[in-house]
């Protein structure tokens, strides 16, 4: 396990610091929230507390387990640092690990926030359930924390998010949010059998070819994410984990 | 199989037609060309003509099992569809499945561009080889056709194409080629069983922690590419099969 | 989805309600707590609120998707179970799940108790420690809630209850504990391959021959309990959910 | 492999010894015969004789692979092993192997006892029909052994014992008995996956609830006793192998 | 299941005793047999009678479960036939299943002989022992029954025929033995896996370049084998299970 | 990986061209090609020219990865490598690897023209087909590029020659060639599992009992061959690679 610092985060964090002089209204955010409540505050200040449990070895320090030179943040990554910083009360460090090269950054931030928050006839808790479900197939402990929490925030069901995370097969799904996590956790799984009948299945409990194309794109987009995060070791913020309970 | 006829298809057929009355200079195209040479119309004027072979079912037509009603290139992509038609002889058919919406086309290119044609340690045929040896592990055909070609046209050598695409533990490749391919594997494999020893392993052949960032993205992106290709039943682009044998 | 109400969980029920007039000191509880705080009462008068977010489903009723005729309890389980109440503020809806047999609950909570709360040179937590990560290789819902509750609040530490659900490779171990986790999940995805060399790697960090039984018993056990919680559809206790987050 | 004698064998063996002095008579052994022919004499006497064919590594020497300090029987136990004695003509292994701690001994015996001897909308020998479909799945020889032995002997039948042991597919069940074993091994080998629709297809072949829960109980039951025999290399009495044949 | 009755094996029967009037003599036979007692006999009129035990169905009736019209036996067939009728006591099933074309039968005949019988640095038990251990990773119940008891003959050792049937991991095996039979095991689960270093692994333990041949083709052969037989439903001649026991 | 020159190679080379001499007509060659035309004529002095693309490393010298003491051709065999060159332009390189002994390459040869070119209501190309579905599975690189080129060769259709080699699912196949590459395909994976419910699958598209041996019979072959070839690391004649792209 690498004990060094890392530097991407250090960079990031201070290039975040830097941004919040030079606000940026249009950014929208890694992830909505209902009401614009400051969760992540709640839960920095609430009966959770990461510092007194675990001080010596805070999870997610460093952010991933790779030594990278940090880049300085474009002013369009920065406002969107200071963004996150406002609505959630932190940055997500998926962000602080692509902050490294800001041109990957952007790319990520752009793929993402159209898949996740753009138009489409799936709900935002449906993309996130798909993210858990392919996620928990993957076992990827960073998106399982985020997307997890993401879920139970949502749904207003921490439940919800438990099941995904665990078993997405205990949930308690109507017919097309089952067959929507049935085609995303089969595509991860063995993509090369999915087929006409599979998406036929998802046709007849009443998804659109472009709904189709919206889940196997958020299947798609987490098996690359899951991936990057196993690859690098990289930690969600702690914060997450009380999040929504 | 879907019998119908798939219109983002036509819809971005005609837009990139409409487009090519505004040329565009500064757009990478998908792969980067050594000699500029026209590979794609020498294959469709050359030795194999699918049309021949089977009229009736042209591979490639749908492009994708799914209907999606086409949306109005943006004059960046137009400009971009038109480079790709000057430099390569055709569009490849993954743009033309994303072109239903511009901005997921954009994001998509955006990140593929930076992956692959972008700065890195790797060489651009070895992000080749990693996107092929994932797409095996996967079985994704239209990755494993584009590809493929591509690994044969960047290394001059037509059976380290057939190898990654069969099995790249039969290629005769350096050490670092070879630790390179098995991390991007087992990432793709077993993504929860990827360790700090595999990083190691990976360092210890000479590669930097970037390099390691950078066949992880790699490696990432060919899962997320594999999965939407494979729910779609996305098909290559004829021309590449016969390319660089 | 079974719609029927579960027989078992009533009666069990009326039979602990029954046995509440009739204590008994000298049973051991199903998890012991530390400080003897009843974490129950507090999670269910707390923050979240089961009945409010999803009236209609709560996740445990019914206990099982089996319908069993409950027999009455002996005086033993039904102290047992008034204990339970006492200490931990529920009955673990495991103890009602084979409450419609007290010779099967019996047999049952006398493994269990020798097990995890008998002597051994494994540590309470570290035999919670083996449980979940058993329980995430075979994806129990039950025993994932459950036992994710208990490793957070023996180990004080949220994140590691969460590393084990998740993958236990990201969780921060000593040597000792990741090769007795290493063994735990490997005895329970290839039990076949398990050899004198497996053993050996835990003798070399330090485990004898009887803490080796201990690991291997765990581990069986779990293997055992996962299955007939997935085989009935076992639902946990909703409050292990929010218990030392 | 372990060279060392095996202590637990030994003090077992003593203790069992000592034991056969006091006699008692309301233990049920690990196997019921039917007719009450001492099969173990026939067999230890009859055409095999181990001694002869492997005199210098007698398969079942030492029992397991763990160097354990046996403790004294109880009573009870002892009683039992002497049981086990009279009636099989041996103790069977398992026993040896679990007699260092009494305890722990009793809680097996009691779940085993209760699991394939006690009243059951299933009969003994489909109880051991599943003893050897699970074993079968998880490759385990000492279970295999025994419980082949077991399906031989109450089925009158020894290709049954083999073709449970072999590939539980090849043998000619009746419907009842096939969804049986289906669920019994699909449970074994991928228990996250067993839903309301298995439930179902063993109530539509005619299985009540309770017995679903037998299936489920046994199943689980072999998946930890295959555990342990694996993790403690344990080994059957030679005698098995021979009997029923 | 099949219910008709199955022809080849009616038709080959009527070949082969037609064939008993014209003797051959230099023909090998399927398995060699030690001292020449006729085993099968014994076993047919011995302690095990399959037509009492299961008289309805008995287990190679048919042979398989594919109805081929059979062809009259070449002479060297119809002599090969006798002679096994001669020396073992009974035409093993695979050879009257073969029988429907004596073209086939005869390519199958001279390669077993061949991989089998033939010159070898491996002695013929280690050849039958990496057709058992190949045919249990397959489950192959004709090949198991009848392999398993050629290992029990040719070594002597019944233990060792029921530890490769069962797992050939418990067998207590020498370096060159294990390496040979792991070797054989992965060629099965995995061929693309094996590489130079696998190779190497033999060498090492002192196996040539032409004993690593004969390995493989016999591992190899039986791969083959093993799915004919399951395609088939083939079964053993009941008189295998009882030999050598 | 092997450096050092392989002698059967060598030596079989030798005893090829002393066969020259010796013409032989009646033997079938290892493929049939339709109209008679050298394609290996063309491919070697054609567009594609392996001498100069990777002069160094011809990728099937050796032709696999053991040395084996050559012995000297049967005239009935030194015809057959005569015939091969006369119509191929080459011979096979399997045909090299088995020439060190020719008893093996007999019976290997036999079997293999029996099955591929032997009567069948399979036509030639339906069991190269099953030949190169199967390889895909166990990703063969030897099958998949010799037989690769005989689907296209015999189908007309390069492009179903990669499908079947990339995922056999993407090809557009009628239900009867569906069918038998998913049975073929399945009793590969997991022979085991195949019962009498798949036989019924290929009857009910039209397929005889005689069809359903040929078909289990040739994908048995492959099992047989893929892994003799990984075994030895067999390299494919380069030639395979640009035949009827």
């Amino acid at each position: 396990m690498p004990k060094s610092s890392n530097l991407p985060n250090k960079s990031a964090k201070a290039a975040a610091k830097a941004a919040i002089a030079k606000p940026a209204k249009d950014q929208p955010v890694l992830r909505s929230i209902k009401g614009g409540k400051n969760t992540g505050a709640k839960a920095s200040s609430g009966k959770y507390d990461p510092a007194k449990t675990h001080p010596a070895t805070p999870d997610d320090t460093p952010v991933i387990a790779l030594k990278l030179e940090g880049s300085k943040l474009s002013p369009a990554m920065a406002a969107y640092f200071k963004k996150c910083q406002e609505k959630l009360g932190f940055v997500p460090n998926v962000l602080l690990a692509y902050a490294f090269d800001t041109a990957k950054l952007e790319t990520f931030a752009a793929m993402y926030n159209d898949l996740m928050l753009g138009d489409s006839g799936l709900s935002k808790l449906e993309r996130e359930m798909i993210a858990v479900a392919v996620s928990s197939q993957n076992r990827c402990y960073y998106c399982l924390a985020s997307h997890g929490a993401a879920v139970r925030q949502y749904s207003g069901n921490p439940l919800l998010g438990e099941h995904l995370v665990m078993n997405y097969r205990v949930a308690r799904l109507n017919k097309r949010q089952r067959a929507m996590l049935d085609f995303a956790v089969k595509l991860t799984a063995s993509p090369w059998n999915v087929e006409e009948g599979d998406r036929e299945r998802l046709r007849r409990v009443g998804f659109t070819d472009r709904e189709i194309w919206d889940i196997s794109a958020v299947a798609g987009f987490f098996n690359m994410s899951n991936r990057v995060a196993s690859a690098t070791d990289m930690r969600p913020n702690t914060v997450y984990h009380a999040q929504a309970r």
